[in-house]
């Protein structure tokens, strides 16, 4: 139990360092170089202004939802810091390809290729998020008392496939229109925010 | 219970670590591109330190305030913490505004655009703080045990009442002056340090 | 106690920050510079990709192992803290170790040598995590409840055998290959994840 | 009780991030400007290392003694707040005036303005120490059960005086070596490591 504190304390300082460090992609003009005025040159910063919005609200929700998923969870072994290692990996990296997407966004010939990293990396995510959750969803030890193991194992397939599917969305949508594709991350975000994971499962305490 | 904690300990750090980043704001002058001394150097770089300070103490007073009103609270649930990732969202990008603002400071073309842009975020983290205040004391079920509503109701009144007029007033004193829109976010934050937020409407324990 | 839990707080900060960091060392192409198409100039980037991942997952393991051994100690002393502090400044300059390896693997000239300072560094930081498991472990008064002082002991041994045998193996194969080093790192890594530290020193809970 | 934990917490936060930022003053001599061998350019570079392990060093102390400073003390109010704020304001700029001294440590035309920055800083940080401790030390309302308020008197007066001698030396160490002021940082950070500051007021728990 003490573990598994442990572990959402570590996990906790690496989504609230990943989601701060998203600031540094947000560039401030050059006094010295700058053409026009400032509030010019901010206008064109836009797609920097939106990719961090959407990562900011993305890496608020894996958040929220690694939370729920460890409220069900009562021990952590090997294998499941590893999985989850794996999850924070993806995680520390979207600071990298929310800079990437939006210094490419409105690129008409590299564009794409950006949208399909950033892409990419929250498929990977969302992959690694699935396989932690089914792997304790599957072993009742791992789950913390009196959560219904029956119950999570459904919750864990609605939400496996509906990330494998929405993320796998995105790729494709990337294919055709960045922008198109940072909105879809952005829904998603959303969408995922108010849809309830998995607490439903958690007898009253 | 336990959820607030982890709401709170993810709020902590993103405060913590965008209250720190601030210090990258502070550029050490290049030894190969020195013209005249470094003490001079250092003297032409006061914008950076009065922006600094400014921001280190808003931040400071933004942790203090966050803290007292997760005093009353006994649970969160989606909209709470969506509302408290809005406001951490504005919080995360105050590195960015400073910056900004001590780029600008003393510009006299785009000063006030830097001013402008430092306040409204200002306003925006505001408005999003008096959000959650106003939904959780409109919640008792979300209150702490031992929280009286109606008081809390009432300082949320005032408290948000206080901080749209203030911020409000920075963007109109921004379109003026951007170094007495800085002085003021420094009044401002001393003056919420010593103002007695809601404390007074917990029980004693 | 309180002790205890403090110390192995600020360790997790500082260990997920500097997990965190690495991502400052993948680089986005600047769009104005760029030469050919941006999948071409990120596929020219493995080495920092490749050098990620492996530090990624050294920290985090170093994390997992960092946990198993506190969950052993019950008390610090200010030797004890001195010497976590000195394991800490190792694991703090691993995104610069980690920078400096991606810049220079594929240099012939000087990739050897930023393998061999990596692995000094790494080298270093098993050297202070042995010197404290071994401190800990030889002062009875330190080690938890319940803690069996002659197998911590046995465990120190095995643990700081390997960690110096492997590490210092790395500096050799730095001195004829920095790819193979960083694989070898990589390699030790995924070792020490699944290799059961010291959690069967400890009784039942 | 809770107030102090997390006091406590966003300190251990700002400290902890400000000592894992001090990496990003070792810098990567870059592959295709480099001179020289990697090997020489590194060397060069021991002025950032010095700086980088003193820096270190002084962080880690100071939040072994803010630990144990807080181990005294059961409740904050607002001043008490106020005054760990600036205090960690301080520590908070201690990556910039590291950079600043590493930057200029052999000039010999600025290193001296470098070291009396770095100096400087130091003396108010430890002067806002001084002035939190000595605030909650006489007002016993806010010291934790079963510590005794003159013995924690006594305390504050040798720790203030020995904070105030020594870094009042070193701004004048300054004025006449900067390398000699780094090292006399270094000297002080391992005497306070191994200065019991105030465990011993702390009745048995």
């Amino acid at each position: 139990m003490g573990e598994t504190n442990r572990t959402e304390a570590f996990s906790d300082g690496v989504l609230a360092i990943a989601i701060t460090l998203l600031v540094l992609d947000l560039r401030v003009p050059a006094r010295a170089t700058l053409n026009g005025s400032l509030a010019h040159a901010l206008g064109q910063e836009w797609p920097a202004l939106f990719a961090y919005v959407t990562s900011f609200l993305v890496i608020g929700i894996i958040w929220v939802n690694h939370h729920a998923m460890f409220n069900l969870i009562g021990r952590v072994d090997r294998v499941a810091l590893f999985l989850n290692l794996l999850l924070l990996m993806c995680v520390a990296a979207i600071p990298f390809t929310t800079a990437l997407l939006s210094e490419y966004l409105t690129s008409a010939a590299n564009g794409r290729a950006a949208a399909v990293v950033y892409s990419v990396v929250m498929l990977a995510m969302s992959l690694f998020f699935s396989a932690l959750y089914r792997y304790v969803a599957h072993r009742p030890s791992l789950l913390a008392d009196g959560v219904d193991p029956a119950g999570v194992r459904g919750s864990v397939r609605r939400f496996s496939t509906v990330g494998l599917v929405l993320y796998g969305l995105t790729i494709a949508v990337a294919l055709v229109s960045p922008i198109a594709c940072l909105a879809l991350h952005l829904v998603i975000a959303l969408y995922y925010c108010f849809e309830q994971t998995s607490s439903r499962f958690r007898s009253a305490e």
